[in-house]
């Protein structure tokens, strides 16, 4: 299985005046997660061929997370339907290991010039599979995040 | 049952280039939504006294919103737990009643000084409690945000 | 002379951890206060017949705003040209009149098919023309913004 | 002179309905530019001891930008004063060379206990000058700004 992983330099603005990193940030750091994994599966990183949406988006925050301090994202994809697909994302401190958000999003393939969802084509499909976490590894890395 | 609502404006900024609001934005539009819910149950609208950290954010897209479109966000407790609640949010826009997603937060009574969490006072409790809305009502909203 | 003036919530997200108001925020309020004055003028509230790009945008800030603190934002015109006009922003804290930024805006009149400027229209020129501020109250406009 | 440099990925949440990078995008790249330089000057990247607050920015939008073509910014001072200095950025389509924007932005060096600005210490003084600009190269580096 592959892990799709980017590093995020938190920005300054996207701390909030509670000292950390606002809750909105994270959703940012996600949706770049996907482009980025999109854009490697070459499956469309520009506007003009784009052809996924977001159908749900999701972020549980086990611990905050601050400025000054680097975050990975591991994003795995978690099912692959007939039309859309699961992504779950892992945020964590680079430094200390620590586990601090963790994503999951449902994204749609979509043609923006029907306004339809499609079936998944089966070149994507199998470039998907290649980041698909089994169930096993899912409860195991759920496991993971409860805090002590 | 009370319900608290909001509206926004959505601004041009918000959209991407997709030509509809980044998924993002609905975030902010929901934190906005609790933190004026908050102000209003008069437990803290300022930094100084914040009691509240989010654990987690969920929103399911449903439709497409649009700058220039005006949305109506509708915020109810779902569950109230000992030191936690949740929010469930419809964002409705305004024009034509067309539900464009549905939110839900976990709130966790927090204090920022000890940096650990505490339980819900009586006081909160009782004003979150006059938001709740009952698990029919909840199946009843979630059957409404069903597309045809 | 007309003052075109929205006010604005500021939210908790836009706030950083110097427990202020983050500079990107104002670039936001200042977009939403022209996009609002565009509406205003009936010149293109959507997308689809959207005609102004901005070629520049500045803002001084003289006091920090905070979340919970409701802001002003008052805009004129300052300059009509050819075929761009300048928009002057004050951001007033409501409740105390402290002026907390003054905002500047070079704004163009462009056609988005042809990826080209185009002269002003007379009508839209005529409105501008009542939100303009002579030179005389722009300077004392300013002399009203230097800190003692 | 050195020059300060930072590769930006613009965000697909950066962009806005009009298919570019929003105005707002900027002045997130420029206060990244900033934070990241003065984090090189080991003169506070972290909030604790954080000493500088913005007075102005200014950003001259040259050429449209674009989600997936990657933005160079580059930094440096463009004036040292008792209390304060000036930063210029240049930001830069990186495959391209094409110059997207010019920012200009003031910064007080500031005691956050006490409120007030203070004289930038000789340290930070001598820091700074590394990155100065001349006069010269100033109005020159202007010049390579006008479109033909």
């Amino acid at each position: 299985m592959k892990t799709h992983t980017i590093t995020i330099n938190p920005r300054f603005c996207e701390t909030d005046a509670l000292g950390h990193l606002s809750n909105i940030s994270y959703f940012i750091y996600l949706e770049e997660a996907r482009t980025r994994l999109f854009d490697e599966l070459s499956c469309g990183g520009r506007t003009g061929d784009w052809h996924f949406i977001l159908a749900s988006a999701k972020c549980d925050f086990v611990n905050q997370g601050f400025f000054g301090r680097r975050l990975r994202v591991e994003t795995n994809v978690s099912r692959i339907g007939h039309k859309s697909f699961q992504c779950i994302h892992r945020i964590i401190e680079e430094e200390t290991g620590k586990l601090i958000a963790i994503g999951e999003a449902a994204v749609v393939y979509f043609n923006f010039h029907t306004q339809a969802s499609e079936p998944l084509p089966d070149g994507l499909r199998a470039l998907l599979a290649q980041y698909l976490v089994s169930a096993a590894e899912e409860a195991d890395s759920s496991l993971r995040c409860q805090k002590p």
